[in-house]
């Protein structure tokens, strides 16, 4: 059986503090490391120690700014190749790009495939990672997944509010399924938001599909990006005579004008994991961050152990 | 530019009428080929006429039986590589195995990209497909693929039809885009039903959510399987006071005992494609078959003479 | 060294009596799965134990059906791959599609050659089997294959037997250094039927080439499929003065009408093994099957200690 | 289609008279280029025209010295690879290292498999050859190849001599269906030689099986090397009473001291090939030498007009 | 013959200027597309009209803001292989991360290997670059690359200039083949700087080795980045009694403080190429940058009309 | 942890003393095994012993005859990889075709590029190699290479030497960067002999760039192939006013005449080591020979217990 000794931890820059804490939850140090640019913004990677035999664990969250996260994982992953590490088990809190999964119009890119092509070319064992936007994203990789859920974690956040008469909403056409798992788990009905154009030209129309009112909503989605979609569907309900608003998502992504949106909206709080490191700026007092260090050092631990790691979400 | 004359359509055995009638279509003969069997079940190939330095077509629906099929055609695809086809384009009406596109529970396959694997592992060129049960699975190729789309075609059918106060049901908690979608083409509201169990012990209950009461209801799915989800949608449209209910679906996979359910349940009319064969004895009055062969015939002409295929649905 | 507490042993459908005897004489229990159908045909996988780190051994012959047989193996990798199995090993006592190994006509695949492909493919680790159709198959795979041999099997079953004045009789013109080696067990000399033409309109003769006339033959031959070509080889064999004649094959394919026809020859017994499931209704006084699980248990016990396996037949 | 014009042929250093014989009969001159040895052995390849969008063929042989050959060819194609030619077709007239394709003892290499596997890598489109050891070779590529065929050659050259009372010899136990295929083109029954050992320890014994007396026999193998095997043969012949021996085979190895030991024997004729060229010390009265350069000229020009190639054996 | 009818050109957004200038040169608009950011960072690309069977040429130089323009490349490249181009051509004019070449400490990336591998897997057919670092880099990759060369355009310049009594100066220990060819093309003797240390501890000692008194010095690099390379052998050439020096560098990658530093250095003239875009504020009386446009037109010309690229440098 | 027991050492043809000196200082046996050549040149390997579940060093020098020595090499590693060696470390002491690592001019292969690529096809898991031409070679793979040093080695002997007023020289235009760490070691200034051509028609003018009249010259390169470089480099210090020279360089290729013509010049001394087997002949009074053999045993020992290797040179 492969031990603890034989593990190695490394952060990189995109969320520190998230790996740190991991760190400790493991007692496992973060190893001697450094990721920094030339004047000219190539990344150059320094290895302080040996990482010969060990299976090394790169914590590396690809939120803004994506494109130099992503390249300093595959630099560092080149360079634990040629170092000689038993394995490379990169950890991605959130994977971005996710929502590039498909060719939504001609000609368009499979981003989040190409990521993936990108990582096993750069030769990485195994990826961990949490509430991909599609769980078919799993199947761009030919190399085990571990993908770990946050919707237990956010649940058991509401289930310790109490707030009683909750209907869970989605606020789009997509992601029931979410909807749904959230709604199980709390016992509600659930309804979604159905935006619909009368004509091309004319605005969008936000309909509220099933029953909401007077009742105290939770907004869920994977993802909060520019905080548009919420801020709209919280207006749709707060239209139709909802009771409060909440909100939740696994990944703050939280791009301009975000938090200034969601801080002016009818939404009492929203609900989000430091997945993606929240600057100081960007938090408010509306924004509760849950951890997920536990549950990536749980995760971590039974990869390193070759323990069952479905049993933490099955 | 590549030319028609440079073009060989081949069927295989799982649905050679479609085949015959894109044949039609393209003015292209069928090539001279035989796929049988041996006597203990092997499959054994014949191509009795030279294919080098063409572009060959193959046309094979991965439908019942879908192990026998695609072994066809990944045998029939090392055939074309080995007697050196200049490009091997597999045209596949119906992509089986694409349910299994993610891991729903713990050490469970990936199917739909285990198959694209193979595909592309015995050496195709390109993928011509329709409707595939999740869009990301065309990420699950490093290839091109032309998927088409059998929405178009269903709701022509639906706009000559001239129903007055439609509502368009997704008959589950997926699948919403694509009913989204349709309704843009009817300019209709949408619902859907939600499955809930109350108690994991207990039944689950068929909640309609949305408006429906004395509406014309259109039932919207990519495939019809064993028919229980839109049966059981169909139920409890009728418990919610639904006027008339239609359904459609692009693939028509018809397991057992779908046919007799769907006869003896209160929808009035079933509409599916040809891209799977509807045998004999489940040619019933309340299933119409719509053609897809123009659409595959103009597609594969558009290939041929590398011409846009997304203006066929963009 | 790696440990038989690593080592995990799976049934998949195809010949799961001989999974149980290797698991008896391993004393390793079968691994908790199933692999059974949905109602549309697909295969459905389902594996109830973790198998992270470990070394899984699939158990599987590719006899008919032999394409649903080959879809689960590959399926059933794509499992073990994505659930994390440290080395995924397959058990193929009858190799299908071994015929198929060269073109012996324009324009045919090489099947053989492409089942190796789709295994790698889907993440094998190495093959264990027996008496592939042809030895360079084992060069059709890039992986580690161990082949184990029949031949001893047979000819200890021959020599308790202890007939006199034997000679061994190949079938046909292939296959003749497995003849040769079958002799030197039994220190006897061979000869060969020709099959021959005079006209390519005129039918084929039957020639003996060696001296048969009032001996014991023993033909020996692979696999055993229709039964036509040692039941014709037989009745050559009367025709020339032979005194008993018994055969032989490792692979007990006994295609229809086989069973028939060898019960209806002049052919005294069958001696074959089952690497391949013989069906009661196949199983008559005339064929005796002699069992391979006591080979295959010990080369698995080998490969998993690392031990050499060539011991078991060099 | 593609063009005559477009064809570029390159001779490397094995077999030059071979390909000047093909670019004769080809009309199309061989390309200036230059394969010779820096003074400590490395091999420098100078091509000295462009090659760009062009169809290359590079012919050489892989006979005596192989390991040069084959490194001149791996090289070559690597250069020919990286200045942009548009296909790469290499023709090797005697396929070296075919004899180790399986492995007959434990930890054996497969040799014939690396061969394919390093030329593929290199960067090769197709192979053209003829009668490779053995057939399944083929299937260790993945690329198009094109095997020729020598027996008919040979065979039209004895149907010439119009032998009578002819009996077609295979020379051991193996290459009986090449045998029985020459045997098929001049009518004529089959026999071959069984080399037995009574114990291990005693000398071999060469049994003659099949009948032979007072006939005209043929000798045929696929290549001639130590010639042991065929003198041997012979020797056996005549002490069972034959007429008079000839001996064929296509590729004419003849490693020392195959010439004096043919020339010694009771063989009246040995007819091989030019697939290996013949060095002027091995030309001897007794050898004589078919040219396959029209065999090869019409297959390639039949590769480059996309024309079948089967039509020149089936 | 591939024609230019078949050609498009796209421009992503490092140096938009340079490929308006090739795409001038060649009589070739620049293909319709976009390449932008969404607020959270993530690249959108938009290919606006078809691609289907062209030759397509993404002209990207890698310089500052270098993961991002990679990560456009790559993006973009995804897309041109699922929009089905014929072939996808990369102009480079220049390659970043080129320095990192090799590992010259322990467990350091070869970044410039790990690019290479990373534009493969996207799909890229072939690269056309300009004077990269090492010319080692070219075989980083399987694909054909046509490397372009500054040094004559730059020779050129100094031609014209007519200097009399030049030294061409190394201003370091590497790059002095670079050195010794422009001084080829201008008859003249060479020196170089060798930085040495007295002691670890002690400083760096600029030595000119070399005769360079009195003359005209020119120093030759392949990039100038942060000028302090230049400027410092500057000084120790004035130390050493030069008389005028001038400099010169393909690429102009200039970061902070590099034309500060440049512009105070007894250096009277820098010459280097737009293959990287000069902004602005770089643009000082003392740099004059010369076009490589009509290198790139000609060379992109020859590579679609596949006439030899060689003859422009060799 | 990998322990010394799973270790086993095999020696192939080329540098059979190396090997025996790296076993004795190991204490780990070579390996039983044979590397010979079949009648034809073919060459045949017979490994004697297990060698599943260990890791294998295979040691082999690519010196001349370099092709013989590769495809040795090439088909051992196949041979171990089917006998299911657990790693496959291939030991390079002086790696051939190191000089074809770039395109010098148009249309020239990049060997030292394909050699990586065959060694990797074959299934190498590991390199270690010592002195690679260039260091940008380690790029070529994409597997680990620990490439050890040979300057400390030949810089310890000279410092021993003591030698007073030391230059050290580069003996033409490349390899400067070998020549200043040399001379960071002996702490003393460097120069380079400049070749020059006034016209492309005269001769070669070696001039000899930085101060050595009067001085000891040592001059250094990374392998002595014809000598023509160092003994003409020798001719222009001479010229020049040097006092004594000395020559060294870790490979020594020595092909004729080098020592011939390295004994008539004026160099006083060759330092070489036996990365390559100076045969008898070439044994002369001038020519050191240094043993690499503890450099290889310690790295290998560190391999094994995956330690670093780094700490060997950094």
């Amino acid at each position: 059986m492969r031990s603890k000794s034989q593990m190695k931890l490394f952060a990189l820059n995109s969320n520190v503090p998230l790996a740190q804490e991991i760190s400790e939850k493991l007692e496992v140090p973060l190893g001697e490391s450094s990721v920094v640019r030339f004047s000219d913004g190539e990344i150059q990677i320094r290895i302080e120690e040996s990482v010969r035999g060990t299976d090394v664990y790169l914590i590396q969250t690809t939120s803004q700014p994506v494109n130099e996260n992503l390249m300093e994982l595959l630099i560092m992953i080149d360079a634990m190749k040629r170092a000689s590490a038993r394995t490379i088990n990169v950890v991605i809190p959130y994977y971005g790009y996710a929502r590039q999964d498909r060719k939504a119009r001609a000609r368009e890119p499979i981003t989040a495939k190409l990521i993936a092509d990108l990582l096993e070319k750069s030769g990485v064992s195994r990826v961990i990672t949490l509430d991909m936007h599609a769980p078919q994203i799993e199947g761009f990789f030919n190399i085990p997944v571990d993908q770990l859920q946050g919707i237990p974690i956010l649940a058991d956040y509401y289930k310790e509010k109490n707030l009683d008469d909750v209907v869970v909403v989605a606020p789009a056409t997509s992601g029931l399924s979410r909807t749904r798992k959230m709604a199980n788990y709390l016992d509600a009905p659930i309804a979604f938001i159905d935006n619909r154009k009368a004509h091309p030209d004319s605005d969008e129309v936000m309909n509220v599909v099933g029953s909401i009112e007077g009742k105290n909503a939770i907004i869920v989605d994977d993802m909060i990006d520019t905080g548009k979609t919420i801020t709209l569907a919280a207006k749709a309900l707060v239209e139709n005579g909802v009771r409060d608003i909440y909100a939740c998502g696994t990944h703050a992504v939280l791009s301009d004008p975000a938090v200034t949106e969601i801080d002016s909206s009818p939404i009492k709080e929203l609900v989000v994991t430091n997945s993606i490191l929240l600057p100081e700026n960007k938090k408010i007092e509306k924004i509760t961050s849950l951890s997920v260090a536990p549950l990536f050092a749980d995760a971590l631990l039974r990869v390193q152990h070759e323990d069952s790691v479905s049993v933490l979400f099955d």
